[in-house]
């Protein structure tokens, strides 16, 4: 077994000695700095590769001052303001921290800015609104009672990342870092200058460590410097009148800015796209890569390693997408909160290795008296070993200040012993497609472009309405499939798709770009998905999959599920579908089966087997349409328990029930995973208490293993 | 006191002694058949009104089999079927029960038949489709794994209330009878003269009560006679191809069947009317008017009262609407589960006198070894109550067979409490509008066309999907305001109603006729309901008020309730309102609020104040609008508690919180009416058991009370 590398260990000016020696004990290879740290040169010449971050877009508060029209700029919408007479005030920042926003006067506000009347939905001729700069409030005539809006633009005067880091760490007297445009002319060519010198000045540097490139996710704090919106995949802070002539002139239709505001909602993730936005997110896609590569180019040109942060100023990257693929960066690191956040690093391709930052961070929130890092730890690393065994990532690393581990020796030795697994594991399945059960494909507005990443809002943070379709995700991410993500658009242009593809999963709410809202109701969508599984496809849907009200039903696969959403319209008619039937999928679920939120007033068609109801609300249904069968379940947060469920419904949609003992483990708190070409198999026993199981292996045979906590273990074919 | 009158009893031919001793014990004034029973001749001259049961469609098989173009009809759709292939066979009888229906293929199916491709909502042309008559089937050219529907019309070969009174009383080898269709010329012309003969056949019949008039609301029962759909209100079996060629030439646009199918939803009350439904409906009110005049005018001719039946054959006559006013009835007579379904019957206009059917039936369902009738008319008894305080009917009766009541000595006791209660009640009742607190409003697509049945499926049948709203309903039935119901259009076409308002309440589900959907996008409709409350107005609303999604808002009210709905798209939004706060609306609320199903995912916007969250989802809260203020709850069923809950919840959102100690019992099971103009007030325990409380009178004063289980107590003023 390899005892060293794969492996980045943080570093600062005041931990030089315990540097070296921890990253003796964990085997790493590489030493970087963080935000708030500083590499100490002693350290560059100890045998470690050198990762350097570098802030694309601020640390230069010199330059954002002296070029103050090139200060990235954000979109915002004010909230909505109800005119009680025939005109009105909207103080447009109101809400907002007053220190990181100010809104910009020096472009033209009647191109850029937009009055909109929501009561209505039109827009207020410029005529009728004016900016009153004193008071900070659009004044501005109105109908009585209707409600408007100001959408505007306003200058970053505040690096949103810098903000929430000197806000959590407590950093005193700390000047607010602004975030300059690279998209721009001047500060394009500033930023080629910049990063030559950068290099130039820290030739000991082995890896730019990119953080990130350009553009900010959406991230707003309040007037008491609290979060008030964040979206990990906002573009709302991509913006400029710069950049969006562009866009304007290469489109070829005149650009609003609703097509950023969206209402408000800013066009996260749960909103149907629109054409225009994809239009926007695609021109942005070229014109970062554009970019990117100059930077990647340079780079090389230096002789250093390009590395990018998936994360902070991310937005345009997309590293799913085409584009990505020729930017010329090395390699990827990003955090990993959990599985599917590993897979958004590790499925990444046309990079030479991907590296996943694991938790917690070494940050006071964690590191103080009475903390329990190590805890924090083991559920990162055992949460995030379910993926990286099926598509690992090629290093890990850790963030933040190491001088706060030293009061913690038993997470150092914890830390050590992730190390040492990781290697192992590397070595056992790496260059190998690990042994797919079945081909499963979630389908969505979104499709490859928010890969693992779809139900995610502030990354792996949980939501209340999400944790149960994002549930599903995670449990996809460890689980001995081969997952694709795909679009309705993708099926649209060609149909043949599905061809390649054993189950469907569409999981989320109603209306929805997760579940497609009124791509149900184009033809060609909805019968490409029911010839699919009518011709033997399987089908799962979570939540409220297809819905959308229209042409008689709720649940536009109402045939293929074999249930309905009551929404009063169907009161009328009698329900008797209502008894539970013992199943295939629900053979190994002890108890209660945890839907997690669930939904409500779900109801049985005639022909539909009922698996759990509850109150007369039906929770998992199985039905048959043609040779294809399809499950509904109402909700599906991940545990154990719940991805051996979904595991079941999975080979129950595909007719394959007979093959369930094929790299299998009888208790599903432990998983089995084989290597084919490289001839290994392995037993992860995922959780934190021993466990007893009966392995399966390919062939049908079997034995019994007991394992310790988190044991896992390898074998050779 | 009077101890006689105002009271009916039922009959039958085995009984005629006790139907006097009865008739003497009970007060009864008048006594009548039922369903299934027959009058005695020897009871028509005991001093005793008669009522006869008329059954205008029915009970003439030798009528209907010589007229079988003249039987009803209804328009049914098949199930969605998803083609296979490029054709596809839909039965049209899969699911009903065949002796009931029977396919109309005498007139032109391809004018009143249509099949529907449902993936895209288009008519398939008639070339595409054809009926296969032996084998029951259409037979369609299809589009692959397109959805498709047929709909139809078929005749009522079994009158669905004579076949349900069949099927729950058992009845055996009964001949099914069948409906005829009086709208219809020849069968109009029969029945005119039909009505006389029937007169002339029954002179000691003092009271024809119409059974009812002309069309069935839509019953419909599977192949094993099960009930498959109902709705009371349903119209679509009140249509013929008579009759819709003429509402063609009176609108001057051609009918469809989807104007009555409705995607299979039927236009229940649930679904926003569409305008030709609506067109449908005002054509069948005035034609159906017509010719209720007719029969009312020969009932006056041979010197004989008419009275109709609100229920079985009630479609078209609408009660609460214009044309109801001049179709000559005296009386109303209808079945009270409940204090909406009273007033239903009570507030109706225009006839001399109303008359409750109590509960429960005299029918072995009740009336059998270990049945308990008394506690079932104890519930019907002091629920009705409540809002026969507010708006008397002028009589009670009771229905069934009254042999089966002689087993129940108790229960005859009971009765004779309740008419004398009943009579007592009335005399200091009559001529009276009890004092008004608030004049409240309920907003709806419907108003007053269905005025305390909205919630309404089946009459006064509990649905999980819909007590929660109900339960408003019923707590005003019987709650000292003066309430009336509107409709968006109203407001649409005078905003000027509002100013007689105190208080708006707009209660349901999403996209429902009941809070309106897209109405809240007509800026005339939401301008004018802000205005309201901005300018002083109070409103109430209970599920998802104003709620359709548009221009940033679920809630279209938002900006007034203070609440809005997660959906997704509003999750980056970081929310911070969660402190419940004690209110003058909570008061009175001991433990846990029953909010019945509630809403999931509701969170209150800045300066809202939250009274109940449960779970990181608000259920109770207050927000200031103006001048005005709104009131949002989740879900209010019916109980005392919650009666008190939006007793207080429309005191405060009138801002009228001080004057809460008028005509007003501290115990919630307690309530206070009073008659200014009779000088009478009356305090009423609702329970079952004893209650003690402190009343108020109008001027303040108070005293402390004890009443008995159920007891009502008069004060002269």
């Amino acid at each position: 077994m390899n005892l060293k590398g794969r492996v980045t260990i943080p570093t600062d000016m005041d931990i030089i000695e315990d540097t070296i020696r921890l990253s003796e004990q964990w085997g790493a290879d590489a030493v970087r700095d963080c935000d708030g740290t500083d590499f100490p040169e002693e350290l560059k010449d100890v045998g470690l590769k050198v990762y350097s971050t570098y802030y694309t877009t601020r640390k230069d508060n010199a330059w954002a001052n002296a070029n103050p029209d090139e200060i990235q700029q954000m979109y915002l919408m004010t909230p909505i303001y109800t005119a009680a007479a025939d005109s009105l005030r909207i103080p447009l920042m109101k809400g907002l921290y007053k220190d990181m926003l100010t809104p910009n006067t020096r472009d033209d506000i009647t191109r850029w800015w937009e009055v909109i009347d929501r009561s209505t939905g039109d827009v207020v001729p410029t005529a009728d609104w004016h900016y009153d700069e004193a008071a900070g409030e659009v004044v501005l005539n109105t109908v009585p009672f209707h409600d408007y809006t100001v959408s505007f633009l306003a200058y970053i005067m505040w690096d949103p990342v810098h903000m929430y880091n000197a806000v959590v760490n407590d950093w005193k007297d700390v000047e607010h870092q602004i975030t300059f445009d690279v998209r721009q002319p001047k500060t394009h060519a500033f930023t080629m200058e910049r990063l030559r010198r950068f290099i130039q000045e820290h030739p000991y540097v082995n890896v730019l460590r990119f953080t990130t490139f350009f553009h900010q996710f959406t991230l707003v704090f309040d007037e008491l410097a609290r979060e008030k919106y964040v979206d990990w995949y906002g573009y709302s802070a991509s913006v400029s009148p710069y950049i969006l002539e562009q866009f304007e002139r290469e489109m070829g239709y005149p650009f609003r800015p609703e097509y950023i505001i969206d209402q408000g909602y800013y066009n996260n993730q749960y909103r149907i796209p629109s054409r225009e936005f994809q239009d926007f997110q695609a021109f942005q896609r070229r014109e970062v890569a554009k970019i990117v590569k100059e930077m990647t180019d340079i780079t090389h040109e230096c002789g250093k390693e390009a590395m990018m942060f998936l994360g902070d100023h991310w937005i345009g990257t997309e590293p799913f997408m085409e584009e990505f693929r020729n930017v010329g960066l090395d390699a990827v690191v990003g955090s990993v909160g959990n599985g599917s956040t590993l897979r958004l690093i590790s499925d990444i391709e046309g990079v030479s290795y991907t590296e996943a930052r694991l938790l917690p961070y070494f940050f006071p929130d964690t590191f103080h008296e009475g903390g329990d890092p190590v805890k924090e730890a083991k559920v990162n690393w055992v949460t995030a070993r379910r993926a990286i065994l099926r598509k690992p990532v090629d290093r890990i690393g850790y963030g933040g200040y190491l001088k706060l581990t030293l009061d913690f020796p038993e997470f150092v030795d914890y830390v050590e012993s992730v190390c040492n697994e990781f290697r192992e594991l590397y070595d056992n399945v790496k260059g190998c497609v690990p042994y797919c059960v079945k081909r499963v494909a979630v389908l969505n507005c979104w499709g490859k472009m928010r890969a693992w990443g779809c139900h995610m809002v502030h990354h792996a943070i949980y939501f209340k309405q999400n944790y149960s379709y994002a549930g599903v995700i995670e449990a996809l991410s460890g689980a001995p499939f081969d997952v694709r993500f795909i679009s309705f658009a993708d099926i649209k242009e060609n149909p043949d798709i599905l061809k390649d593809i054993d189950v469907l999963i569409n999981v989320g709410d109603a209306d929805t770009a997760h579940t497609g809202g009124e791509w149900w109701c184009d033809p060609q969508v909805s019968s490409a998905v029911k010839q699919f599984v009518y011709e033997g496809g399987g089908i799962i849907g979570i939540g409220e999959p297809s819905a959308h009200q229209a042409n008689g039903h709720f649940f536009q696969l109402a045939n293929v599920f074999g249930v309905e959403e009551e929404r009063g319209f169907t009161l009328g008619y009698d329900k008797y579908n209502w008894d539970s039937h013992s199943h295939f999928i629900t053979e190994d679920a002890s108890g209660e089966i945890d839907f997690g939120e669930g939904k409500k007033n779900i109801y049985a068609l005639e022909g539909t087997e009922v698996l759990v109801e509850r109150e007369k609300e039906v929770q998992l249904a199985v039905h048959s349409f043609g040779n294809g069968r399809a499950v509904y379940i109402s909700g599906l947060p991940y545990s154990f328990e719940n991805s051996r469920l979904l595991y079941r419904a999975i080979l129950w949609s595909t007719g394959d029930e007979q093959n369930l003992h094929r790299w299998f483990s009888t208790n599903y708190n432990v998983e089995v995973h084989a290597y084919i070409e490289n001839r290994k198999y392995c037993v992860v026993n995922n959780t934190y208490e021993p466990q007893s199981t009966t392995v399966y292996l390919g062939d049908g045979t079997s034995f019994d293993l007991d394992l310790e906590a988190n044991q896992i273990v390898w074998y050779t074919l």
